[in-house]
């Protein structure tokens, strides 16, 4: 890896996205919250629009419409607080970490109205190509997908 | 069911509302298109946003966190084309008929994109009292809630 | 259409499908009750559980994953009681209609205690080969896959 | 804690559940394997399963419907393979741990036809009293709950 790269790297890391969430009554549960099931599909958002907003015209949408998979290797999730019907959630993605193999998110997921944190979570998620089921470097994956080495 | 009334529920009739669904991946089922049982969400949306903005401050939201259910009675939906991951849908919604007992709305989804119509769905909903289980009546609720009768 | 054919269709609709489905406490909402959606779910439940058992040694399971996409054109459901976690609940299918371009499925869904009634559902299928997105002739496939008409 | 407890405690790390969960289609995605919230689920199955037959005669379920709320603090799970549809998983269920603000369980998710790895969780609970939202202990609700301690 380069000391060009590393300096790509480092710009990843300092993204920030944030995106919001409208919960849904079908979200909730019996217990009146949500279902802890559901912060799946929340930090999911974050992650899409992390790609989406990481500097390449293209969405991620349309790259894995292409044949691109982009799979779950790993979550841990701490839950330190319930939302409700009504809500809104805000979800705040970075990048935690780069490897050939895989890429690790970090997301925080918070109440919009009180700012309280709902939930921390750590995804590491891998590429693969979909035409031969081989897994894309993930390094190679974000510097292509996002085009940020051009203008280094 | 006075004549005042009957104009005011020719007002609500003339409401139309669109709102717009971002089709998340996990929308999507193995033949690549969105599972048919996610509709459901999307004509819900469509259900809240109408509700939302019919023309009284308190969100739908609201009412129902302070003990309002708001309960399903019938569907019917005639689904007409798939959508993708990465599409965007519309879903425009309208009060159909205004009963005693329930209200029916009708839902047409379209493809924002090209415009291609997905699914149109009528759907029956009751109103409940959750402290004591009772029914509303749902046209009263509507004029309640939107309170459009005090502008008359 | 055949006379034997005909005789072979009234077997099918003769055929009726009684299977068991466990409430997940994710199945139900701030209600307290199972969501409306997740009807979806059981009838589609019912009618895997009817192929499976409607006289082939192949299950519609290991038709599908071999290419046979089965899409749904029409869902009529009407809810009459709800149903609650811890509750099992009796999907009850039978074969309505069959057409060259669709078969409709009926499905009752009790509550297993008391034997309540929840919904009925008319669901309307229609089945494409995956490889080139072309419709199936919803009859023969019927009797491909259920290979009745070898027996008559 | 006591003695006698430590050695009820040790009883219930020993306990061990296996149980069985059929896919379905709507837990498929776009690329053909189950979504990886899905096993949210699955894991929850294998909690209620293992709850279920720990020695106790009330189910879980009931327990859960009698206003306490079981809540979730922390999942960690890694994804070791994929499932698609129409296999059938085992989740096998076990606890880890018992503290008195929180039990961990750990899951284990296989393939059963090939009994290849799918995942491995695990999961952390707390349990409240929905009538004052206050925690529950949870090792004193695990020794209620089964009733271990009467044996001893």
């Amino acid at each position: 890896m380069t000391e060009i790269r590393d300096d790509v790297f480092e710009r990843f890391l300092k993204i920030k996205d944030t995106t919001r969430v409208k919960i849904r009554f079908n979200d909730t549960d019996a217990m009146g919250i949500i279902h802890f099931k559901n912060y799946m599909v929340y930090f999911d958002d974050g992650f899409v629009s992390l790609m989406d907003n990481i500097g390449h015209p293209r969405r991620i949408e349309d790259v894995i419409k292409d044949g691109i998979g982009c799979g779950v290797k790993h979550v841990d999730i701490t839950y330190e607080a319930a939302a409700r019907y009504g809500d809104y959630i805000i979800v705040e993605s970075q990048i935690k970490n780069i490897n050939s193999n895989s890429i690790t998110f970090h997301h925080e997921i918070y109440k919009e109205q009180d700012k309280i944190l709902l939930a921390r979570v750590d995804c590491t998620r891998y590429f693969i190509d979909l035409k031969n089921n081989e897994l894309i470097d993930a390094s190679e994956f974000l510097l292509t997908f996002t085009k940020l080495d051009d203008s280094s």
